[in-house]
């Protein structure tokens, strides 16, 4: 099951290669990761090296170097905020963990079931807190503003979440909201970076921040998908922890919307009791009226969106690898 | 039990009056607190609101705002960095109170306790990022980088405290690099703050951030005092948690340091029970050998400490409360 701690995700044939013409940049972020998560204290060093391990897919690093590479220069600030931008991934991830009461991440025990919960409040407190510090080190608050907006709007946008367990009255819209807060907000962070420290124009940084944006909340919907319907042995991780946190995700708000009244109530009353529904007993009352293949098509929708922001770049090979990653989010399986 | 959101602690007759000379600061200092920590949306508004009462006693920005009145000139940087130091503090006591499982802190329900573990870990990420994006606002990468530094210290203190839970081998130093780290480096980030941006010499800025790390390693050692003998109804929180913890604080390390092997062991023996001793049980252990007076003198030594780095400022009225702070924390018994 373990990978070694500075070995990127590698691309398997049900995914393409989205990491190639970033690769090497790529591998210095993660040597710089490995060279910032470390102590000298065993206990401490243990669990930070842990911490590298659990992102897995790089997909914030991969956004940002290859905006970068797709506008122009890339600098040793892209290399440094790559390894932020993961590192604050990696935090939200591991404080989801202990929110969601997760067993398993990307194949590997989570920070919570390996040592317990006290220890993954603590290191997501200090990947957060060594996040802003490296990021502080490029030298321009410009990014530590940035990013510090970024994640407290993602912070904002979990309590949100928090707040609407158990309510099956959330519409699409706040839905979105949420997930654009959650999810996007560090992906638009991300693809801005890259773009600002590349050099672009103000109004090219902007496009880009969209792409992200668009981007995170196809990614989100494809994953509240995955956690009905994947499977953990793909996944490699724990699914339907969304229904046992009563989380409304967006084929549920569509199947609750569609059914009539009466079929509303008794879905409702399923969602709602003390024993959550298994995975298979919603299946049924998610096939009616198609609300899964509802939320890959609202999905592809946002994915559409984003690739138009991207006409503003010229044809390369980073430019190619964002649009695939576009149509790759919401054809993943994992 | 209320107080208002905007309302300082205030001083009562056991307490010498410390925020006299800034007061209209500390005042602005809350309203920016206030400002600051809001959401539009009910729930979320709620439990931030809330965490602009748990931090209560305010030290960290008082010794902010009293550094940068002792040397000179107060700026708009230090209102902010009073209101992002205070978040940071109150972000790691919510934090503390999930690993310590409190119920009441400063006469308050704790977070946990109120709503739950998930809402604790959530605000307490919330209050860490917003205390970073107000940081970055006034518009220097120095800033940022000190605060994203000493934060990450004061975590990896905290990962180091956790790894020493049930260590009763841990040395006295080994201990006072844990408080230096957890406690300390925010109050002498707090007072290294305040000097910079009141124009100080870098040698000045070096004396005040020593100050400011002593007195915060006196503040700890009576902290952890209190915990063994103070009064809830005095302290305001929930007391005997580091017993509980079995973390190895100053009186207990002296006592086992001192008590012949046999007494030792059976010492051991109890601290390391499935059921912590209660404080009253651990008291006749730590008189023998006056532990918990021992602890005491160590605080009044690095109090004194801390305030011969005083001797580089002027004489003024915030001058003399620096130092009133430094007698006080070893005399406070709340």
């Amino acid at each position: 099951m373990s990978r070694s701690v500075s070995e990127p995700a590698t691309h398997t044939s049900d995914q393409p290669d989205v990491y190639g013409p970033v690769e090497s940049e790529l591998a210095e972020v993660e040597r710089i990761l490995k060279s910032e998560l470390r102590s000298d204290h065993p206990y401490v060093d243990e669990l930070v090296r842990y911490g590298c391990l659990i992102g897995g897919k790089r997909l914030r690093p991969t956004l940002l170097l290859l905006t970068a590479k797709a506008i122009g220069e890339m600098k040793q600030a892209h290399l440094v905020l790559g390894a932020v931008v993961e590192m604050i991934h990696t935090a939200t991830l591991v404080h989801d963990d202990v929110l969601d009461e997760a067993d398993t991440r990307r194949h590997l025990a989570t920070v919570n079931s390996r040592w317990d919960n006290k220890a993954s409040v603590l290191l997501g407190d200090y990947l957060f807190t060594h996040s802003f510090y490296l990021a502080s080190t490029i030298g321009s608050a410009w990014a530590c503003q940035e990013i510090g907006r970024a994640t407290n709007i993602v912070c904002e946008g979990e309590l949100r979440q928090k707040g609407c367990r158990g309510d099956f009255a959330l519409s699409e819209s706040e839905y979105f909201e949420i997930i654009a807060a959650k999810t996007a907000e560090l992906t638009a962070c991300s693809c801005r970076l890259g773009a600002h420290y590349a050099g672009a124009s103000e109004e090219v940084v902007e496009q880009l921040t969209k792409f992200g944006r668009d981007l995170g909340i196809a990614f989100q919907i494809v994953d509240d998908v995955l956690d009905l319907q994947g499977e953990e042995v793909t996944t490699g991780k724990s699914l339907g922890t969304d229904l046992e946190q009563q989380k409304p995700t967006l084929p549920i708000i569509h199947a609750l919307a569609n059914h009539s009244p009466e079929k509303r109530e008794e879905l409702l009353l399923l969602l709602s009791s003390d024993t959550a529904p298994s995975r298979e007993a919603l299946l049924p009352w998610l096939s009616e009226y198609d609300s899964i293949e509802y939320a890959y098509q609202t999905a592809k929708q946002f994915a559409a969106s984003a690739l138009k922001n991207l006409d503003c770049l010229e044809e390369s090979d980073a430019t190619n690898t964002l649009r695939l990653i576009a149509s790759f989010v919401v054809e993943r399986t994992r």
